[in-house]
């Protein structure tokens, strides 16, 4: 197969709710796309990269130029003909996973769309749907955040995610524990908002008997979070420590972590969260899928990825309504609290041609031979 | 794909030189093929089991009652429609890895030549040739080993095994070293036949820099391996032990083995086989590929799976004519101390009908509907 | 002593209650007999397979065949003599430890009745009677659990185990204690159902103060046994993962097993079950005796082994009514919820000829001579 | 001390030898000049990123855009008054501590000049000149190899770094040991060029009496050189890997590193670099000062840092005309194999208005105000 250039396309697609960030309110996601194409088919990647180096240090703009300067160039230098060959072409880059994940993530769907092969079957899929999970952010207070979690309970999901941070922890996930009672599946994110010195405090949350607190100390802690698990009995479960299936076995030797979230474009693409999958299955540590807000392209990837045998959390796996109101694929819509994996050639979903156009800010090409 | 059902073929081939067993010498390999008949394509397995229970506990007659009794009416029952659903299937079923495999490798090949994909990529591989290294039997005198050592360098093997047992260990060694020089990649096998007590005398083996000591105890003692691994500097490479992902990620962590020996059939098939390639690199453990004395079958998938990025050791993937003056499918040639992997959809090679007729001693068909 | 042969006789014993398997409902147990055959004395020995290789790798015609085919003609090659003879010269084929077990079993048993010793004098007894418990299955509800629960401790039975799954296991082990009190040797059986996430919630199961868990993860899983005794406090009992006195050893080191559940035919053997319990005596952790509903045969070794010293808790040593309305050997009755240790020489109870003729399926003669 | 803004200027300085890249050579290094404008004084800072993201996911572009977008936007929004305030308001965004560090260092210097204090003062100092390493890289030929480090010695260098990577590592230093003797300081840096399977190749270096094998593995791989540090006895010392006084922390604990190389740049920036100084220190674990190539004013910081007590080790501190036969400051120059440490306000020289003209590339003037 060979790859005749990327198309860089930016898309502005309306949130449901504003996004607060400490530069103002979003009320649009900013997603780049990344449309391969090749002499055999053309497919879809999706660069998870936030507007801002705020969540990991890349930025959206900066995997733009990236691309551009270098690792496109480097793909066409190298002749690159199949996915497996971009990690390859591209690993004398330091870093940069999620650009390097999106151009892996389009020509793997070119190549599977040319075979006739879905994502699920190329990464190992056992489940046709799979649980949905939501993540509910900080509120301004806790009546708010039971009318969020009620809403979200109601609506099927199966599985919630609490945001904490100093503050805003012990009390809040008690009064969800208190109005809807010990069934529901609770876990905590911290994204890195405490430091070990917060050990006792964050045992305090054992009482919940919550499924896991989500990367409570800083992404390079690893040995921090070793100490803290030594205190804490609620399992840990490392976020964006977890940037290869190198750092992953590093973490599980280290008893740095119970449990895995593997969002893909962290780690480099879906052929390393597969990795991820596996060492992980074999050391006995439960995986979940996590969300980056993406739109129908990246959501129907991680919809396949959490399919796989070791994913037995629900994961941040939510329907497209959760966010947009308009997708620009058809919209993942949750029945009895669970997603269709797509079976259809490459990732079985497409742009609605129409949607696409409407919402697109930019487009670039980018040649790659 | 629908499975319709498989034929279980057994094949006489004749080989180059005798081989002795406890039971008799053998002038022919008794291999069985595995053919999967879909919907949508034929494909082939080969089940490396012995005839004798004594390498693994499965042996070949055993394998094909238990494929018959248990595990092609699961297959049925379950109503598999591809590879990954094969393992899943039979997991109720203890052990068994090899019978496992073969059916898993015949579906997969089946699944991957109706989509026009090769094993080569299916696995991940990255290279087009892999070097061969080669497996050199207890020889009755030194002089008759270095006769054959010599032999197998002439012909381009970049890497010599050398099998070793008590009595047969240090000076077969020396003798090879100081016959063909230190730059000579060489290391030892020892098949499970010495005991932790042998630990102060396997260490001699280290003034020979041999690139690793294979399975010097028996299969099930993990801590005896990790125990040795602290007192001989040769690193221990396990393979009799290594039957999953599972124990293989036990092993890393116990410090039981520094590198990997992968055959395929004996850890349940060729998706394990992966799994295991890329927890170990994860944990930056090398991996080579072990060899069952296959026939072309078999030797197609192990040089795919031996081009992935972590098979950075010469795995005993030899020439057809290692051991088969004729091979069943076009034979592999060794040019330049390497073999070409195999680029064709599935196996990218396919038994000759008529050396197979001739060689074949019995046909049953299993069906799977 | 001379061993001549071995008569393989299946025998199908009618069920008291039915039995359920993934391939149908079995009335009657279907016991593979050895009878050796010396010149010095006759002896039994009971293959405790199961018909599918669903416990343990091994089944009941592949021991048939695999006697047949390897082992029967080593001992004739061999040229054994007696019970320790055995494993040494069978040593060479891998596991199939239930199929070794039961010539050595028969063969010791031909010489110890030669001799006029009995078993419980061989293995070391210092009881003349032993404790029973009774493993209960997984039911249809609580109410039926509680009937049966009720009954066995009505009926003498000293130590009650549950079955447990996931979705059958806090409820009726809280129903059981609720009802029955804390004063009843309550303990349970996982048989490798779960996984290592399900950590936290078998430590649920630490606020019933029962004996043990046994067998909570798949069976090559040592290492995960070991993590999941750092989260439950109930002491975690291997069965399925012993399969040796190495075994043993490795699992004692590592923390993985507090108590071990010694099923002689599992370990090939009561030589090596003996050796089991010396080792574990040695390292301070209490042994018990499982069952595989054996026929009087089989049950009137494993009461001698129960009468060791170590095994300090109640076995799975019931009653013959426990599973047979008529057994082949005049029926093993609890007295005082107490079963006598035979004192006659070798196993101190033969089949009752008619009884056993009556339920003869099929008998076969090897010569190993 | 208000901070007005920053001037960011390009500087093309021409190398004395051309510099090869996989981007083409380079015959002009593209330094980045940060130049803050505060109200009481102007200070100068160096970016030392490379043109490419080879050596660490920043390069000189991104760094620009960054300063540009977000970081000089944050420093302007948190009203940012000193040095010490830098790293706070900054350490929302993830990495980027090349870019953050020029910053910092032009805000201290301005500051120090403000206050009449020198960069010596502020980070400890304790001697007035510091030795002199070099780092010599691959060369063509061990001939060359062996006239370029003869030049060296001669100009007076005392310690020698040799560039290796597999298929130039053994025999280089074994060359250079035998031509120059036992005498000369030597150490070699692989810059991640190895993985774990060349253990017991490195160790071959052992017996060259090494002062250090500097960043053998990839630069996240912790626990790899944990394990390497056991087989090879070369003291290791990790550059790449050590971002923060945190992975300085967790390296010493893990036994990954023997010996540090503190490059400011980095670490981002003079004041963390003191903090891992101090760190080390502590733990009795030595340190050096690598080098970027930098122009006279990242070498009058590094310098100033070299002569602090812990910098026990000769560091990559070499004279101007190692790299640039012009320097924008006024020449370090080599004196019995030191340099003096500036003992001048804050970084003690300036850019000399001419040469800095006449070389600029580009000027952009960032208010953060």
């Amino acid at each position: 197969m060979k790859i005749e250039g990327f198309e860089l396309r930016r898309v502005a697609m309306p949130l449901v709710s504003p996004f607060r960030t400490s530069f103002g309110t979003q009320t649009a996601r900013d997603i780049l796309l990344v449309k391969a194409v090749t002499d055999a088919a053309t497919g879809w990647g999706e660069c998870v990269t936030l507007p801002d180096p705020i969540y990991s240090p890349e930025y959206t703009e900066g995997a733009v130029d990236l691309m551009k300067r270098f690792l496109i160039p480097a793909l066409a230098a190298a002749e690159v003909t199949d996915a497996p060959g971009i990690g390859e072409a591209l690993k004398k880059f330091k870093s940069h996973r999620m650009a390097k994940g999106a151009l892996e993530m389009a020509v793997l769907d070119a190549e599977l769309r040319a075979e006739g092969r879905s994502f699920a079957r190329e990464l190992g899929s056992v489940h046709d749907r799979v649980p949905c999970g939501v993540s509910v952010g900080i509120m301004d207070s806790i009546p708010q955040l039971l009318d969020a979690v009620g809403g979200y309970l109601d609506a099927g999901y199966v599985r919630i995610k609490l945001k904490i941070e100093p503050g805003w922890d012990i009390e809040p996930v008690r009064a969800v524990r208190e109005r809807f009672g010990g069934d529901v599946l609770l876990q905590v994110d911290a994204n890195t908002a405490y430091t070990l010195r917060d050990a006792r405090h964050l045992a305090k949350l054992d009482a919940f008997d919550l499924l896991l607190i989500e990367q409570p100390l800083e992404e390079e802690d690893l040995l921090g979070h070793a100490d803290l698990a030594k205190v804490v009995q609620t399992p840990i479960c490392l976020d964006e420590t977890i940037t290869s299936a190198q750092t992953a076995a590093a973490a599980i030797r280290l008893g740095a972590t119970q449990i895995i979230n593997i969002k893909p474009g962290r780690v480099g693409g879906y052929l390393e969260a597969r990795r991820i999958h596996d060492l992980a299955a074999a050391h006995g540590v439960p995986v979940w899928c996590g969300g980056m807000v993406e739109s129908g392209i990246g959501r129907a990837a991680n919809v396949a990825l959490a399919s796989l045998p070791g994913f037995t959390l629900p994961g941040d796996v939510s329907a497209s309504d959760r966010f947009y109101a308009t997708d620009i694929t058809p919209p993942f819509v949750m029945r009895d609290g669970h997603l269709d994996v797509p079976q259809g050639p490459g990732l079985g979903v497409e742009p609605v041609p129409e949607i696409l156009d409407e919402l697109t800010t930019s487009v670039e090409w980018v040649p790659a031979a």
